[in-house]
């Protein structure tokens, strides 16, 4: 280290420069404990790391859900928030292989949280990988979770094909709006399940016009007029469920025989609740679904897989993300009206305004 | 059907006896709706048929389920109680190829019921198979479905190790004493929890006897004390459940993540619920295990195999059951004794007497 420094002055090369960060120092409610700050950045590089300014970076459940210190695992503190968005690398170290200056670049998902909510920031570069400059960055900010999580679990619990239908509850957050896209590409039938709101009718167009077969509110899934809509079609081979409690219930009950539910939030905190019948005759499976889990337990080559799938169906207009934009200088209120419930659209900030 | 009684009577070989049965005639409470008769018996066989003389059949959990018609299936009504034993054949149709007249023969678990809780009955031949007379009667009356379960319990889910661990609820039941002797002779370990009760030291001594390493209370492993007690063993692959509710909570969390939560029953007649974190960040799988659906969706070859490992470990003395027999004219007191907790024996019909 004293080394580097010795050289860096002797080449002259000694760059400072300050960044706008989002950071926390406790854990807690995140209007509480996120604070925007300044910080210097050391922009002369080590070998393996790269300069990245952030373009934009959305607001994710899961960055409350770290900020509060009830995620899978707890961030080092202080820390800076953000766990997705897109940048473009400004600079590299000696040895950077996989990146250089000018790429875009988003996040690897991992347990060493990037924070992305700054306006530049030093990284070593296994932590970004390179995306096309062709998709839209507000597109590119938003891919690394909500799609690839959506992606990952019409993939990974169970075979579908065309003509099979699937169940989801939180239809209308981000990772359901791509899930129903992603099954109507390969022909599967969705039946979709948003909650009872004001904003139902504007929900049940948006849902319909990506090609949800059916989009019904928790409150009607119990009736039996919902068993009649439904009874043309196949059972669900697959439950997707973000919401757990009688919800989560109900998608077991609605599933065929030998079905799995596939668990990957939980927004009312109720835990996931099977009656034992449905478990044993019925041979429902519940399982779960972390995205983390995934990233650190697959290779390189099938991540870039994933992402040029999703990147042909946003290039082919057969994935929509629906984006509200903040600036970054509005943050506290993007911070308020990504809390608001059911706006169908994910929270972006723009950080270079 | 004609042809065949003409045929008959012109050999004179036209045979009704009578079997005293245990029949219902509506769905309800068992010890309301089972009901002692006299049935006729036509001795007469169709070419498939065999007519055999029950010995002993044992009282089991699902035989309440089956009377009260909240099993996974209803059978047809009047129907006879019983859903194993133990029978020796008397006789058998003209075209009968797998059994012989003086064969020991157990039922083939399916939604036929054969009913068991009678002297005698004709069957098809398919509804039953050739078990060896070197076994004790009482031990192949009672080998069909408990020890066939923790057989499967312990073979189609994790695939266990030496040395590996795992956990069960309702462990004095015979399902949990088969999974308690039948995981030493694979050398893993077992941590047995058994319900709060006035037997609790006669049950602990039972199940360290067979070789159960760690034997603990519902209420005790809710508490430190416990965590100290397991914090030497290598946290659970595979938890098995019978009883649901709060018990299959704690089976949850005390598993290693990636861990797998069976359910085979229900006795608490409340739902199997599991904290969505556990399936997110942990990877706990929960599914159920139904012992008909094993039957029917697997070979004659398959279900020989499993026979024959369970007959092994039952000469070898490494499985041991333990069976309270009652005479079949005293049966509503068996039955009555049946339903009693904690008793850790299976209560059979002796069906002769």
């Amino acid at each position: 280290m004293n080394r580097f420094i010795v050289s860096s002055i002797s080449k002259g090369i000694r760059h400072y420069s300050t960044s706008k960060a989002v950071k926390y120092s406790q854990f807690g409610n995140a209007g509480q404990v996120l604070k925007v700050v300044q910080e210097e950045v050391n922009e002369n590089l080590q070998p393996q790391e790269v300069l990245i300014e952030m373009i934009h970076a959305p607001i994710n459940p899961v960055d409350f859900n770290l900020a509060s210190g009830t995620y899978g695992f707890q961030p080092k503190l202080p820390s800076v928030a953000g766990s997705e968005g897109v940048g473009v690398v400004k600079k590299v170290g000696s040895k950077v292989q996989q990146l250089k200056a000018n790429d875009l670049v988003v996040p690897v998902i991992s347990s060493q949280v990037v924070g992305t909510w700054r306006t530049k920031g030093v990284f070593n570069e296994k932590q970004f990988h390179k995306v096309p400059s062709d998709i839209p960055a507000e597109y590119l900010a938003s891919v690394s979770i909500n799609p690839t999580t959506a992606y990952r679990l019409l993939e990974d619990f169970v075979k579908l094909q065309a003509g099979d239908v699937i169940i989801q509850n939180a239809s209308s957050g981000m990772v359901g709006l791509s899930v129903i896209q992603m099954a109507k590409a390969k022909g599967v039938k969705t039946i979709n399940v948003i909650r009872n709101g004001a904003d139902h009718d504007e929900q049940v167009e948006l849902l319909k016009g990506l090609g949800g077969d059916i989009v019904v509110t928790e409150d009607y899934i119990r009736t039996q007029a919902f068993q009649k809509l439904i009874s043309d079609l196949p059972k669900p081979k697959l439950a997707l469920n973000a919401v757990g409690g009688l919800s989560a219930t109900e998608l077991a009950r609605i599933l065929a025989d030998n079905g799995t539910l596939v668990t990957y939030g939980g927004m009312s905190r109720e835990p996931v609740i099977i009656p034992t019948s449905h478990l044993i005759f019925r041979n429902i499976q519940s399982k779960g679904f972390w995205l983390n889990n995934w990233y650190s337990s697959h290779t390189e080559a099938e991540r870039q897989e994933m992402f040029d799938k999703i990147f042909t169906m946003i290039r082919s207009k057969s994935l929509k993300l629906y984006i509200e934009k903040h600036k970054f200088s509005d943050f506290e209120s993007a911070l308020i009206r990504s809390q608001e419930p059911g706006k169908g659209r994910k929270i972006l900030l723009d950080l270079q305004l």
